[in-house]
């Protein structure tokens, strides 16, 4: 099967068989020193110094991670979205008892920074903003941070960003970029099977954290920093899944973090030449295309739904549909972690070959 | 390694090898057809027909949903406490903005049904009451939770019980004795990696969760439900720990859940008998020593870090330490999940052993 949906991504078959080790005790030496190996690991990748922690969740368990740890009763946030993770942001600050300004782009776009500067002109009280990196569901990538963190800080406040399923496999870069909170996800470019994210915070996040009255336990970063001093979670782990997240992390750094971002730009090319080859438009407007996930907008009288199926039954590949008001509209190729050209071109085989199957003369 | 600590426990090299599986698309009908299998198999294990939800968390996690489903802001609640895992459901009530009356007994001791029954009268407007099946902290299983339902359920209350590491070892027949919440997870008696924990809910407890205002969101059940129609998890599952997990229920099943039962009866009077010959004292009083993980006092002048390096060290085997403040003055030998005669035989030589080289004169 070619898994090519935007996460949970293929795992290499050594990480795989990684996670098949023996169980080990989540509170001894063995644990504390695997510990400090991933958190290196994954500091390297996130090209930061900042505390960076993993926990036992999905990416959405991060995202309230950051809401709950830094957006307080009342406070007037800023949610930048441009398409259905954005709006899980703005949905959380809004249970979180965030007072929520939205700032939502139409899906294909990216986010405009002279939009943002005018908003928090408009809007002096706003010192939290919250921003997805990667949008999964339009594939669109968000191209502004650097600015968009100069922006923030100038007004004195905290920039969250949404990198699930962007940091590893094109550049994040948390310190240069100066961005303070910053998300990720084990089953996107980590080749790693779902159930470990990850969370960075900077002292102004942890200053921010320390005022914060919002309710949190299970999500509590403060927890998780004091365990993590003495090699542990405040919780059990995942510890198979870490198991393979250790054993990816050698991959990757063997690999090297920019070879593995050229790598995430040479196949994004070349899955937009493919697509687009067969006669198919993009959602994302140009310039903007995710080097993760490419969302393809289905031509007039094609059935998504059939085009997923014959896709899977006939040519045993695995696309993703579309989400909320983009179902039926698009499908998705995903393109993040243990992928390779062959596994481009099997895809783009597999895509002409459903299309064709259901009917599409392109 | 003999790992003998009552969590994460030793996987069977299939349900190992299960977990190294290809990944699959968290969205599709095989991910579907396995939640159904492994929903099923759950509530076989549970004896119940009550909705029962697969959440990608540690046990804790699913001790946070409980509260944040359950719990309204400011409502008086019963909570009884029997070791640190009962103290921990104090700690989150507290959190999340209940009212709570907290009901300790002493460590070693089992909650006692009168002291119950006095305080839910002296205090009316308690309708809702957690408790610690089985205290992993301290060895013991608290026997009343047949009598003590009945007993809030009389009061029109709603009985939220924390089984994480006694059920799928011992029974806990949550139709026959009408529990309204319980809560396990992977790592225990299940066999499977930690990462997954399971909450049942019945009527009662939907209808309260219906009408509370507690803000949630990653553990907010009635989205976890909404979900589970279409064969799903709202948020990107742990899928390598499910594979596991869809394993170890055939093996489970295929023992069955009464011959696990009596294993785990058997291997914990086996564990005791072996530790009382040596001379060693429980921590649980007689009548209530749990199946799962039995708590041994140490006796004067041993050292417990260095009994538990020295069995690590020389005899290969992993005991576990107290908690909280119980460091130092006990260590737990858990024998629970994947654990037959042998493995319990080879537990009772190292502590032996052990104890015989830091000067145990016994």
């Amino acid at each position: 099967m070619n898994l090519r949906i935007p996460g949970p991504t293929p795992i290499p078959d050594a990480v795989a068989q990684a996670g098949a080790a023996p169980m080990i005790n989540h509170r001894g030496p063995e644990f504390a020193a695997m510990m400090a190996r991933t958190t290196a690991g994954v500091k390297q990748v996130y090209q930061t110094q900042n505390d960076v922690m993993t926990v036992t969740a999905s990416g959405t368990g991060v995202m309230e991670a950051a809401v709950v740890n830094l957006v307080e009763q009342g406070e007037h946030i800023l949610v930048i979205s441009i398409g259905e993770f954005g709006d899980r942001l703005i949905n959380l600050v809004n249970i979180y008892g965030g007072k929520c300004t939205e700032l939502k782009f139409d899906q294909g776009l990216a986010a405009d920074l002279n939009q943002i500067e005018s908003t928090l002109k408009a809007n002096p009280e706003i010192k939290t903003v919250l921003i997805t990196h990667n949008e999964t569901s339009t594939g669109v990538t968000n191209p502004i941070l650097p600015e968009l963190a100069k922006l923030v800080h100038s007004i004195d406040g905290l920039l969250i960003v949404d990198a699930i399923s962007s940091l590893s496999s094109v550049p994040v870069k948390v310190d240069e970029w100066d961005l303070d909170v910053v998300l990720s996800g084990s089953q996107k470019g980590w080749m790693t099977a779902p159930g470990l994210a990850f969370i960075s915070m900077n002292e102004r996040a942890w200053a921010k954290n320390d005022r914060n009255k919002q309710p949190r336990f299970y999500f509590d970063l403060r927890r998780h920093q004091r365990s993590a001093v003495n090699g542990q979670t405040p919780w059990t782990p995942a510890v198979s899944v870490w198991f393979q997240l250790d054993h990816s992390l050698k991959l990757m750094l063997a690999e090297g973090i920019e070879n593995i971002f050229a790598r995430h730009a040479r196949l994004g090319q070349m899955t937009r030449s493919g697509v687009k080859s067969m006669g198919l438009k993009l959602l994302a407007t140009e310039g903007v295309e995710s080097n993760t996930v490419t969302a393809i907008r289905l031509p007039e009288g094609i059935d998504g739904e059939r085009l997923l199926q014959v896709a899977q039954d006939d040519f045993d590949t695995v696309f993703a549909g579309g989400q909320g008001s983009l179902r039926g509209k698009i499908i998705r190729f995903g393109h993040l972690g243990h992928v390779h050209e062959p596994d481009i071109e099997a895809g783009l085989v597999a895509l002409r070959g459903a299309l064709a199957k259901v009917g599409y003369k392109g």
